[in-house]
Protein backbone atom coordinates (compact mmCIF):
# COMPACT_ATOMS: atom_id res chain seq x y z
CA UNK A 1 0.00 0.00 0.00
CA UNK A 2 1.24 3.25 -1.41
CA UNK A 3 2.04 6.15 1.84
CA UNK A 4 -0.14 9.53 1.19
CA UNK A 5 3.85 10.78 1.24
CA UNK A 6 4.52 8.46 -1.87
CA UNK A 7 1.22 9.34 -3.72
CA UNK A 8 1.93 13.38 -2.96
CA UNK A 9 5.66 12.92 -4.42
CA UNK A 10 4.72 11.14 -7.53
CA UNK A 11 1.55 13.12 -8.00
CA UNK A 12 4.18 16.48 -7.49
CA UNK A 13 6.03 15.78 -10.65
CA UNK A 14 3.34 16.87 -13.20
CA UNK A 15 4.59 20.42 -12.27
CA UNK A 16 7.62 21.29 -13.86
CA UNK A 17 8.42 23.03 -10.47
CA UNK A 18 8.68 20.36 -8.74
CA UNK A 19 10.10 18.19 -11.38
CA UNK A 20 12.61 20.93 -11.62
CA UNK A 21 13.38 20.76 -7.40
CA UNK A 22 13.60 16.83 -7.37
CA UNK A 23 15.17 16.52 -10.92
CA UNK A 24 13.06 13.84 -11.20
CA UNK A 25 10.12 12.63 -14.10
CA UNK A 26 7.28 10.16 -14.25
CA UNK A 27 6.67 7.57 -17.29
CA UNK A 28 3.95 5.64 -17.79
CA UNK A 29 2.74 2.74 -19.56
CA UNK A 30 5.20 -0.84 -20.38
CA UNK A 31 6.84 -0.15 -23.32
CA UNK A 32 7.74 3.19 -21.99
CA UNK A 33 9.28 1.89 -19.05
CA UNK A 34 10.46 -0.94 -20.42
CA UNK A 35 12.46 1.78 -22.79
CA UNK A 36 14.01 3.51 -20.46
CA UNK A 37 15.22 0.64 -18.26
CA UNK A 38 16.97 -1.16 -21.44
CA UNK A 39 18.33 2.11 -22.20
CA UNK A 40 19.52 2.35 -18.37
CA UNK A 41 18.12 6.03 -17.63
CA UNK A 42 18.72 5.74 -13.46
CA UNK A 43 15.75 4.75 -11.96
CA UNK A 44 14.63 6.05 -8.88
CA UNK A 45 11.69 3.97 -8.11
CA UNK A 46 8.43 1.71 -9.86
CA UNK A 47 4.82 1.43 -8.62
CA UNK A 48 3.42 -1.40 -10.25
CA UNK A 49 0.85 -3.91 -9.94
CA UNK A 50 1.85 -7.24 -8.70
CA UNK A 51 1.15 -8.77 -12.16
CA UNK A 52 3.51 -6.37 -14.07
CA UNK A 53 6.13 -7.12 -11.01
CA UNK A 54 5.89 -10.61 -11.45
CA UNK A 55 5.88 -10.30 -15.51
CA UNK A 56 8.89 -8.33 -15.50
CA UNK A 57 11.31 -9.99 -12.84
CA UNK A 58 13.95 -10.61 -15.63
CA UNK A 59 13.67 -6.94 -16.48
CA UNK A 60 14.36 -5.81 -12.93
CA UNK A 61 17.00 -8.33 -12.47
CA UNK A 62 20.18 -6.80 -10.52
CA UNK A 63 18.63 -3.38 -11.29
CA UNK A 64 18.27 -2.53 -7.62
CA UNK A 65 15.29 -0.54 -8.12
CA UNK A 66 12.83 0.16 -5.61
CA UNK A 67 9.12 -1.48 -6.79
CA UNK A 68 6.15 -0.80 -4.87
CA UNK A 69 3.25 -3.26 -5.78
CA UNK A 70 0.04 -1.03 -5.80
CA UNK A 71 -3.26 -1.98 -4.96
CA UNK A 72 -6.29 -2.17 -6.80
CA UNK A 73 -7.46 1.69 -7.60
CA UNK A 74 -3.76 2.90 -5.91
CA UNK A 75 -2.66 3.55 -9.60
CA UNK A 76 -5.53 6.04 -9.97
CA UNK A 77 -4.44 8.34 -7.41
CA UNK A 78 -0.43 8.70 -9.27
CA UNK A 79 -1.53 8.17 -12.48
CA UNK A 80 -2.03 11.33 -15.31
CA UNK A 81 -3.33 8.66 -17.37
CA UNK A 82 -7.10 8.80 -18.05
CA UNK A 83 -6.50 4.95 -18.40
CA UNK A 84 -3.63 3.83 -15.85
CA UNK A 85 -1.18 1.76 -17.20
CA UNK A 86 0.18 -1.40 -14.57
CA UNK A 87 3.20 0.60 -14.44
CA UNK A 88 5.28 3.93 -13.67
CA UNK A 89 8.56 4.97 -12.95
CA UNK A 90 9.52 7.68 -10.97
CA UNK A 91 13.46 8.44 -13.38
CA UNK A 92 16.26 10.78 -12.70
CA UNK A 93 16.49 13.70 -15.11
CA UNK A 94 19.73 13.03 -16.84
CA UNK A 95 22.54 15.14 -16.07
CA UNK A 96 23.14 17.35 -19.49
CA UNK A 97 26.19 19.14 -19.16
CA UNK A 98 25.96 23.00 -20.81
CA UNK A 99 26.01 22.34 -24.51
CA UNK A 100 29.25 22.89 -26.00
CA UNK A 101 29.20 24.56 -29.52
CA UNK A 102 32.50 24.53 -30.28
CA UNK A 103 33.23 21.12 -29.29
CA UNK A 104 29.77 19.59 -30.53
CA UNK A 105 29.79 20.88 -33.48
CA UNK A 106 34.25 20.47 -34.40
CA UNK A 107 33.14 16.53 -34.56
CA UNK A 108 29.71 16.94 -36.53
CA UNK A 109 29.48 14.44 -38.79
CA UNK A 110 28.50 15.92 -42.46
CA UNK A 111 27.65 12.65 -44.23
CA UNK A 112 24.33 10.92 -43.96
CA UNK A 113 23.23 12.72 -40.93
CA UNK A 114 19.59 14.10 -40.97
CA UNK A 115 18.61 15.87 -38.09
CA UNK A 116 15.61 17.95 -36.92
CA UNK A 117 15.42 21.78 -35.22
CA UNK A 118 12.23 22.90 -33.51
CA UNK A 119 11.72 26.39 -33.42
CA UNK A 120 9.50 26.82 -30.15
CA UNK A 121 7.34 23.63 -30.39
CA UNK A 122 4.88 24.45 -27.59
CA UNK A 123 2.66 21.27 -27.64
CA UNK A 124 3.96 18.54 -25.63
CA UNK A 125 1.98 15.82 -27.75
CA UNK A 126 3.86 17.34 -30.87
CA UNK A 127 7.16 17.13 -29.15
CA UNK A 128 6.91 13.53 -28.13
CA UNK A 129 5.10 12.51 -31.32
CA UNK A 130 8.22 14.56 -32.88
CA UNK A 131 10.79 12.55 -31.59
CA UNK A 132 8.95 9.19 -31.74
CA UNK A 133 8.68 10.41 -35.46
CA UNK A 134 12.73 10.81 -35.68
CA UNK A 135 13.37 7.52 -34.16
CA UNK A 136 11.50 5.64 -36.82
CA UNK A 137 13.55 7.09 -39.30
CA UNK A 138 16.55 6.67 -37.79
CA UNK A 139 17.19 10.48 -36.64
CA UNK A 140 18.28 10.64 -33.44
CA UNK A 141 19.36 14.59 -33.10
CA UNK A 142 16.69 16.90 -32.23
CA UNK A 143 17.78 20.22 -31.47
CA UNK A 144 14.90 22.35 -29.74
CA UNK A 145 14.92 26.44 -29.63
CA UNK A 146 15.54 26.92 -25.48
CA UNK A 147 11.38 28.12 -25.54
CA UNK A 148 10.12 24.35 -26.82
CA UNK A 149 8.15 22.51 -24.23
CA UNK A 150 10.04 21.16 -21.85
CA UNK A 151 11.08 17.12 -22.79
CA UNK A 152 10.13 15.55 -19.21
CA UNK A 153 6.83 16.98 -19.37
CA UNK A 154 4.67 13.76 -18.65
CA UNK A 155 2.33 14.34 -22.17
CA UNK A 156 5.98 14.64 -23.91
CA UNK A 157 7.35 11.76 -22.08
CA UNK A 158 3.73 9.68 -23.06
CA UNK A 159 3.97 10.83 -26.38
CA UNK A 160 7.60 9.63 -27.30
CA UNK A 161 6.27 6.00 -26.57
CA UNK A 162 9.72 5.27 -25.82
CA UNK A 163 11.55 7.13 -28.13
CA UNK A 164 12.64 9.80 -25.36
CA UNK A 165 15.42 6.65 -24.24
CA UNK A 166 17.04 6.69 -27.70
CA UNK A 167 16.37 9.77 -29.62
CA UNK A 168 18.74 12.94 -28.21
CA UNK A 169 17.12 16.35 -27.81
CA UNK A 170 19.21 19.11 -27.39
CA UNK A 171 18.01 22.50 -26.16
CA UNK A 172 20.35 25.06 -27.08
CA UNK A 173 20.25 28.85 -29.29
CA UNK A 174 18.98 27.72 -32.63
CA UNK A 175 20.65 30.81 -34.03
CA UNK A 176 23.70 29.79 -33.20
CA UNK A 177 23.18 26.32 -33.42
CA UNK A 178 22.11 26.65 -37.27
CA UNK A 179 24.50 29.14 -37.83
CA UNK A 180 27.31 26.41 -37.59
CA UNK A 181 25.71 23.76 -38.66
CA UNK A 182 24.55 25.57 -42.04
CA UNK A 183 28.71 25.51 -42.69
CA UNK A 184 28.37 22.26 -43.12
CA UNK A 185 24.85 20.61 -44.21
CA UNK A 186 21.73 22.78 -45.80
CA UNK A 187 19.06 24.02 -43.64
CA UNK A 188 15.52 23.08 -44.69
CA UNK A 189 12.69 25.19 -43.40
CA UNK A 190 8.93 23.91 -43.21
CA UNK A 191 6.98 27.17 -44.95
CA UNK A 192 3.44 27.33 -46.34
CA UNK A 193 4.99 29.06 -48.90
CA UNK A 194 7.94 27.51 -50.86
CA UNK A 195 9.32 25.34 -52.89
CA UNK A 196 7.24 22.43 -53.87
CA UNK A 197 8.36 19.45 -51.57
CA UNK A 198 7.33 16.83 -54.10
CA UNK A 199 10.03 18.35 -56.71
CA UNK A 200 13.42 18.00 -55.10
CA UNK A 201 15.91 16.08 -54.87
CA UNK A 202 16.27 15.87 -51.42
CA UNK A 203 20.40 15.39 -49.79
CA UNK A 204 20.97 12.39 -47.33
CA UNK A 205 22.08 15.25 -44.73
CA UNK A 206 20.32 18.10 -44.36
CA UNK A 207 18.64 19.81 -41.41
CA UNK A 208 14.52 20.10 -41.26
CA UNK A 209 13.44 23.04 -39.34
CA UNK A 210 10.26 22.96 -38.09
CA UNK A 211 8.25 25.98 -37.25
CA UNK A 212 6.41 27.09 -33.88
CA UNK A 213 2.13 25.91 -34.18
CA UNK A 214 1.07 29.13 -34.55
CA UNK A 215 3.86 31.62 -35.61
CA UNK A 216 5.86 29.27 -37.82
CA UNK A 217 9.78 29.90 -37.98
CA UNK A 218 10.94 32.72 -36.26
CA UNK A 219 12.30 35.50 -38.10
CA UNK A 220 15.90 35.24 -36.90
CA UNK A 221 16.16 32.09 -38.43
CA UNK A 222 15.23 32.63 -41.84
CA UNK A 223 18.55 34.21 -42.65
CA UNK A 224 20.14 30.77 -42.29
CA UNK A 225 17.67 28.73 -44.15
CA UNK A 226 19.24 27.45 -46.96
CA UNK A 227 15.47 26.29 -48.97
CA UNK A 228 11.94 26.65 -47.96
CA UNK A 229 9.63 24.37 -48.38
CA UNK A 230 5.91 23.68 -48.43
CA UNK A 231 4.29 20.12 -48.48
CA UNK A 232 1.38 20.72 -51.71
CA UNK A 233 -2.06 21.12 -50.26
CA UNK A 234 -3.81 19.24 -53.62
CA UNK A 235 -6.28 17.06 -54.80
CA UNK A 236 -6.83 16.20 -58.61
CA UNK A 237 -9.04 19.32 -59.53
CA UNK A 238 -8.51 21.82 -56.98
CA UNK A 239 -5.73 22.73 -53.78
CA UNK A 240 -7.16 20.99 -50.18
CA UNK A 241 -8.83 23.84 -48.15
CA UNK A 242 -7.08 23.24 -44.95
CA UNK A 243 -5.03 25.98 -44.39
CA UNK A 244 -2.04 23.86 -42.46
CA UNK A 245 -1.11 21.23 -41.29
CA UNK A 246 -0.20 20.08 -37.69
CA UNK A 247 3.51 20.42 -36.69
CA UNK A 248 4.38 17.21 -36.24
CA UNK A 249 2.42 15.58 -39.38
CA UNK A 250 4.52 18.28 -41.25
CA UNK A 251 7.56 16.85 -39.37
CA UNK A 252 6.05 13.15 -40.50
CA UNK A 253 5.84 14.28 -44.34
CA UNK A 254 9.10 15.60 -44.15
CA UNK A 255 11.02 13.45 -42.69
CA UNK A 256 9.63 10.59 -44.88
CA UNK A 257 10.55 12.24 -47.87
CA UNK A 258 14.24 13.00 -47.30
CA UNK A 259 14.64 9.33 -46.36
CA UNK A 260 12.66 8.43 -49.20
CA UNK A 261 15.18 10.46 -51.25
CA UNK A 262 18.31 8.77 -50.05
CA UNK A 263 16.30 5.68 -50.33
CA UNK A 264 16.26 5.76 -54.01
CA UNK A 265 20.29 6.82 -54.76
CA UNK B 1 -24.24 37.33 -18.27
CA UNK B 2 -24.77 33.74 -18.93
CA UNK B 3 -27.50 32.07 -17.29
CA UNK B 4 -26.82 29.07 -15.04
CA UNK B 5 -29.10 26.67 -17.31
CA UNK B 6 -26.74 27.95 -20.07
CA UNK B 7 -23.41 26.86 -18.71
CA UNK B 8 -24.84 23.64 -17.13
CA UNK B 9 -26.74 22.98 -21.20
CA UNK B 10 -23.59 24.23 -22.91
CA UNK B 11 -21.00 21.97 -20.37
CA UNK B 12 -23.35 18.86 -20.52
CA UNK B 13 -22.56 18.72 -24.03
CA UNK B 14 -19.17 17.21 -23.40
CA UNK B 15 -20.78 14.21 -22.88
CA UNK B 16 -21.68 11.74 -25.74
CA UNK B 17 -24.83 11.05 -23.91
CA UNK B 18 -26.13 14.69 -24.03
CA UNK B 19 -24.90 15.56 -27.49
CA UNK B 20 -27.03 12.64 -28.55
CA UNK B 21 -30.31 13.68 -26.55
CA UNK B 22 -29.84 17.00 -27.65
CA UNK B 23 -28.59 16.52 -31.40
CA UNK B 24 -26.03 19.27 -30.23
CA UNK B 25 -22.30 19.72 -30.18
CA UNK B 26 -19.63 22.07 -29.03
CA UNK B 27 -17.11 23.79 -31.27
CA UNK B 28 -14.80 26.49 -29.69
CA UNK B 29 -12.16 28.93 -31.81
CA UNK B 30 -12.05 31.45 -34.14
CA UNK B 31 -11.03 29.43 -37.07
CA UNK B 32 -13.31 26.68 -36.56
CA UNK B 33 -16.43 28.61 -35.82
CA UNK B 34 -16.13 30.81 -39.04
CA UNK B 35 -15.52 27.39 -40.63
CA UNK B 36 -18.52 25.66 -39.65
CA UNK B 37 -20.92 29.29 -40.26
CA UNK B 38 -19.11 29.57 -43.42
CA UNK B 39 -20.17 25.60 -44.62
CA UNK B 40 -23.37 26.45 -43.52
CA UNK B 41 -23.85 24.24 -40.43
CA UNK B 42 -27.30 25.18 -38.70
CA UNK B 43 -25.14 26.70 -35.71
CA UNK B 44 -27.73 26.58 -32.09
CA UNK B 45 -25.74 29.45 -30.32
CA UNK B 46 -23.21 31.51 -30.16
CA UNK B 47 -21.19 32.32 -27.18
CA UNK B 48 -18.63 34.95 -27.38
CA UNK B 49 -16.85 37.99 -25.90
CA UNK B 50 -17.73 41.38 -26.82
CA UNK B 51 -14.46 41.88 -29.12
CA UNK B 52 -15.32 38.79 -30.99
CA UNK B 53 -19.08 39.58 -31.65
CA UNK B 54 -17.75 42.97 -32.96
CA UNK B 55 -15.20 41.97 -35.48
CA UNK B 56 -17.54 39.15 -36.61
CA UNK B 57 -20.39 41.38 -37.47
CA UNK B 58 -20.23 40.70 -41.43
CA UNK B 59 -19.83 36.93 -40.31
CA UNK B 60 -22.94 37.22 -38.24
CA UNK B 61 -25.29 39.39 -40.44
CA UNK B 62 -28.55 37.74 -41.62
CA UNK B 63 -27.46 34.57 -39.89
CA UNK B 64 -30.08 34.60 -37.52
CA UNK B 65 -28.03 33.10 -34.66
CA UNK B 66 -28.41 33.86 -31.42
CA UNK B 67 -25.85 34.60 -29.62
CA UNK B 68 -24.97 36.10 -26.33
CA UNK B 69 -22.03 37.87 -25.50
CA UNK B 70 -20.08 36.79 -22.32
CA UNK B 71 -18.50 38.30 -19.49
CA UNK B 72 -14.57 38.33 -18.83
CA UNK B 73 -14.36 34.56 -16.87
CA UNK B 74 -17.48 33.33 -18.46
CA UNK B 75 -15.49 31.49 -20.97
CA UNK B 76 -13.72 29.48 -19.02
CA UNK B 77 -17.12 28.38 -17.03
CA UNK B 78 -17.86 26.53 -20.52
CA UNK B 79 -14.57 26.11 -22.06
CA UNK B 80 -13.87 22.25 -22.89
CA UNK B 81 -10.10 24.19 -23.54
CA UNK B 82 -7.62 24.39 -21.01
CA UNK B 83 -6.50 27.98 -22.71
CA UNK B 84 -10.69 29.26 -24.02
CA UNK B 85 -10.83 30.65 -26.79
CA UNK B 86 -13.43 33.91 -27.58
CA UNK B 87 -15.92 32.31 -28.96
CA UNK B 88 -17.98 28.58 -28.42
CA UNK B 89 -20.38 27.54 -30.87
CA UNK B 90 -23.25 25.08 -29.85
CA UNK B 91 -24.06 23.12 -33.55
CA UNK B 92 -26.95 21.11 -34.36
CA UNK B 93 -25.62 17.85 -35.81
CA UNK B 94 -26.14 17.41 -39.08
CA UNK B 95 -29.01 14.92 -40.01
CA UNK B 96 -27.52 11.75 -41.57
CA UNK B 97 -29.91 9.45 -43.58
CA UNK B 98 -28.82 5.71 -43.00
CA UNK B 99 -25.94 4.98 -45.54
CA UNK B 100 -27.11 3.29 -48.39
CA UNK B 101 -24.71 1.27 -49.89
CA UNK B 102 -26.12 0.65 -53.70
CA UNK B 103 -26.93 3.97 -53.86
CA UNK B 104 -23.60 5.34 -52.85
CA UNK B 105 -21.39 3.21 -54.78
CA UNK B 106 -23.62 2.73 -57.84
CA UNK B 107 -22.13 6.05 -58.69
CA UNK B 108 -18.96 5.91 -56.76
CA UNK B 109 -16.59 7.55 -59.25
CA UNK B 110 -13.55 5.59 -60.83
CA UNK B 111 -11.18 8.23 -61.74
CA UNK B 112 -9.16 10.58 -59.58
CA UNK B 113 -10.56 9.31 -56.07
CA UNK B 114 -8.51 8.71 -53.41
CA UNK B 115 -10.16 8.06 -50.26
CA UNK B 116 -9.23 7.02 -46.60
CA UNK B 117 -11.09 4.30 -44.25
CA UNK B 118 -10.45 3.85 -40.77
CA UNK B 119 -11.00 0.59 -38.76
CA UNK B 120 -11.19 1.49 -35.23
CA UNK B 121 -9.33 4.50 -35.08
CA UNK B 122 -10.25 5.41 -30.59
CA UNK B 123 -8.13 8.40 -29.77
CA UNK B 124 -10.29 11.47 -30.60
CA UNK B 125 -7.13 13.81 -31.77
CA UNK B 126 -5.67 10.79 -34.15
CA UNK B 127 -9.41 11.43 -35.74
CA UNK B 128 -9.11 15.38 -35.77
CA UNK B 129 -5.69 15.24 -36.98
CA UNK B 130 -7.10 12.58 -39.79
CA UNK B 131 -9.30 15.10 -41.14
CA UNK B 132 -7.61 17.63 -40.81
CA UNK B 133 -4.82 16.00 -42.94
CA UNK B 134 -7.23 14.88 -45.74
CA UNK B 135 -8.82 18.49 -46.08
CA UNK B 136 -4.98 19.89 -46.98
CA UNK B 137 -4.38 16.58 -49.76
CA UNK B 138 -8.24 17.05 -51.09
CA UNK B 139 -9.23 13.86 -49.79
CA UNK B 140 -13.19 14.84 -49.33
CA UNK B 141 -14.45 11.07 -47.82
CA UNK B 142 -13.10 9.66 -44.95
CA UNK B 143 -15.22 6.20 -44.28
CA UNK B 144 -15.20 5.44 -40.13
CA UNK B 145 -15.72 1.66 -39.31
CA UNK B 146 -18.73 1.98 -36.62
CA UNK B 147 -16.51 1.49 -33.77
CA UNK B 148 -14.19 4.23 -34.47
CA UNK B 149 -14.48 7.66 -31.79
CA UNK B 150 -17.31 9.73 -32.57
CA UNK B 151 -17.42 12.44 -34.88
CA UNK B 152 -18.71 15.04 -32.58
CA UNK B 153 -16.46 14.16 -29.66
CA UNK B 154 -15.40 18.03 -28.38
CA UNK B 155 -11.36 16.38 -29.20
CA UNK B 156 -12.35 15.66 -32.59
CA UNK B 157 -13.81 18.82 -33.47
CA UNK B 158 -10.87 20.70 -31.92
CA UNK B 159 -8.67 18.62 -33.76
CA UNK B 160 -9.24 19.45 -37.13
CA UNK B 161 -8.99 22.97 -36.76
CA UNK B 162 -11.90 23.29 -39.15
CA UNK B 163 -11.82 20.17 -41.65
CA UNK B 164 -15.02 18.97 -40.29
CA UNK B 165 -17.09 21.42 -42.55
CA UNK B 166 -15.18 20.34 -45.62
CA UNK B 167 -14.48 16.77 -45.41
CA UNK B 168 -17.32 14.26 -45.09
CA UNK B 169 -16.67 11.51 -42.47
CA UNK B 170 -18.77 8.18 -43.49
CA UNK B 171 -19.65 5.73 -40.57
CA UNK B 172 -20.52 2.78 -41.87
CA UNK B 173 -19.68 -1.23 -42.06
CA UNK B 174 -16.26 -1.45 -43.07
CA UNK B 175 -16.52 -5.18 -44.63
CA UNK B 176 -19.65 -4.19 -47.13
CA UNK B 177 -17.75 -1.15 -47.64
CA UNK B 178 -14.46 -2.38 -48.98
CA UNK B 179 -15.84 -5.26 -50.68
CA UNK B 180 -17.80 -3.06 -52.83
CA UNK B 181 -14.78 -0.29 -53.35
CA UNK B 182 -12.56 -2.67 -54.10
CA UNK B 183 -14.70 -3.63 -57.51
CA UNK B 184 -13.97 -0.68 -58.75
CA UNK B 185 -9.92 1.11 -56.87
CA UNK B 186 -7.56 -0.71 -55.56
CA UNK B 187 -7.51 -0.88 -51.37
CA UNK B 188 -4.32 -0.22 -49.56
CA UNK B 189 -3.37 -1.26 -46.11
CA UNK B 190 -0.66 0.17 -43.83
CA UNK B 191 0.87 -2.69 -41.80
CA UNK B 192 4.34 -3.10 -39.80
CA UNK B 193 5.12 -5.53 -42.66
CA UNK B 194 4.62 -5.19 -46.61
CA UNK B 195 5.80 -3.61 -49.75
CA UNK B 196 8.28 -0.91 -49.12
CA UNK B 197 5.76 2.41 -49.62
CA UNK B 198 9.04 3.86 -51.05
CA UNK B 199 9.61 2.07 -53.78
CA UNK B 200 5.79 1.71 -55.16
CA UNK B 201 3.93 3.85 -58.21
CA UNK B 202 0.79 4.58 -56.59
CA UNK B 203 -2.25 4.95 -58.50
CA UNK B 204 -4.59 8.48 -58.29
CA UNK B 205 -7.70 6.48 -57.06
CA UNK B 206 -7.30 4.06 -54.41
CA UNK B 207 -8.46 3.90 -50.97
CA UNK B 208 -5.98 3.95 -47.87
CA UNK B 209 -6.66 2.03 -44.82
CA UNK B 210 -5.95 2.60 -41.15
CA UNK B 211 -6.15 0.42 -38.73
CA UNK B 212 -6.37 0.74 -34.64
CA UNK B 213 -4.13 2.35 -32.69
CA UNK B 214 -3.13 -0.55 -30.64
CA UNK B 215 -4.50 -3.60 -33.12
CA UNK B 216 -3.83 -2.26 -36.86
CA UNK B 217 -5.94 -3.85 -39.36
CA UNK B 218 -9.33 -6.26 -38.21
CA UNK B 219 -8.36 -9.68 -39.77
CA UNK B 220 -12.02 -9.42 -41.39
CA UNK B 221 -10.84 -6.91 -43.28
CA UNK B 222 -7.35 -8.41 -44.33
CA UNK B 223 -9.04 -10.15 -47.13
CA UNK B 224 -9.97 -7.01 -49.06
CA UNK B 225 -6.78 -5.44 -49.32
CA UNK B 226 -5.30 -5.28 -52.61
CA UNK B 227 -1.95 -4.27 -50.96
CA UNK B 228 -0.01 -4.24 -47.70
CA UNK B 229 2.32 -1.57 -47.08
CA UNK B 230 5.03 -0.60 -45.24
CA UNK B 231 6.18 3.20 -43.97
CA UNK B 232 10.22 1.88 -44.12
CA UNK B 233 11.68 2.90 -40.61
CA UNK B 234 15.63 3.40 -41.40
CA UNK B 235 17.96 5.49 -40.65
CA UNK B 236 21.10 5.51 -42.88
CA UNK B 237 23.28 2.48 -41.47
CA UNK B 238 20.69 0.90 -39.47
CA UNK B 239 16.86 0.41 -38.91
CA UNK B 240 14.92 3.02 -37.13
CA UNK B 241 14.15 1.67 -33.09
CA UNK B 242 10.66 3.01 -32.84
CA UNK B 243 8.22 0.37 -32.58
CA UNK B 244 5.31 2.15 -34.66
CA UNK B 245 4.19 5.50 -35.77
CA UNK B 246 1.16 6.98 -34.39
CA UNK B 247 -1.96 6.39 -36.45
CA UNK B 248 -2.52 9.81 -37.69
CA UNK B 249 1.47 10.57 -38.63
CA UNK B 250 1.12 7.24 -40.89
CA UNK B 251 -1.60 8.69 -42.67
CA UNK B 252 -0.11 12.13 -43.30
CA UNK B 253 3.31 10.06 -44.76
CA UNK B 254 1.00 7.68 -46.89
CA UNK B 255 -1.40 10.42 -47.87
CA UNK B 256 1.67 12.19 -48.73
CA UNK B 257 3.10 9.78 -50.87
CA UNK B 258 -0.40 9.00 -53.29
CA UNK B 259 -0.49 12.78 -53.80
CA UNK B 260 3.10 13.07 -54.72
CA UNK B 261 3.25 9.86 -57.31
CA UNK B 262 0.37 11.71 -58.87
CA UNK B 263 1.84 14.73 -58.83
CA UNK B 264 4.78 13.23 -60.98
CA UNK B 265 2.40 11.39 -63.29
Amino acid sequence: MLSSGQVKHVSSLRAKKFREKSGRFIAEGEKLVDSLISAHFNIDSIYASPSWVRDNSLLLKNQGIPVFETLPGEMERISNLSTPSPVLAVVVVPETPLFDYDLYFRDFPSGNCLCLALDNIRDPGNLGTILRIADWFGITTVFCSEQTVELYNPKVVQATMGSIARVKAIYCDLVKTLSLLSQTIPVYGAFLEGENLFEQDLPPSAVILIGNESHGISPELEPLITRKLVIPSSGPSEPGKAESLNASVATAILCAEFRRSSYRQ
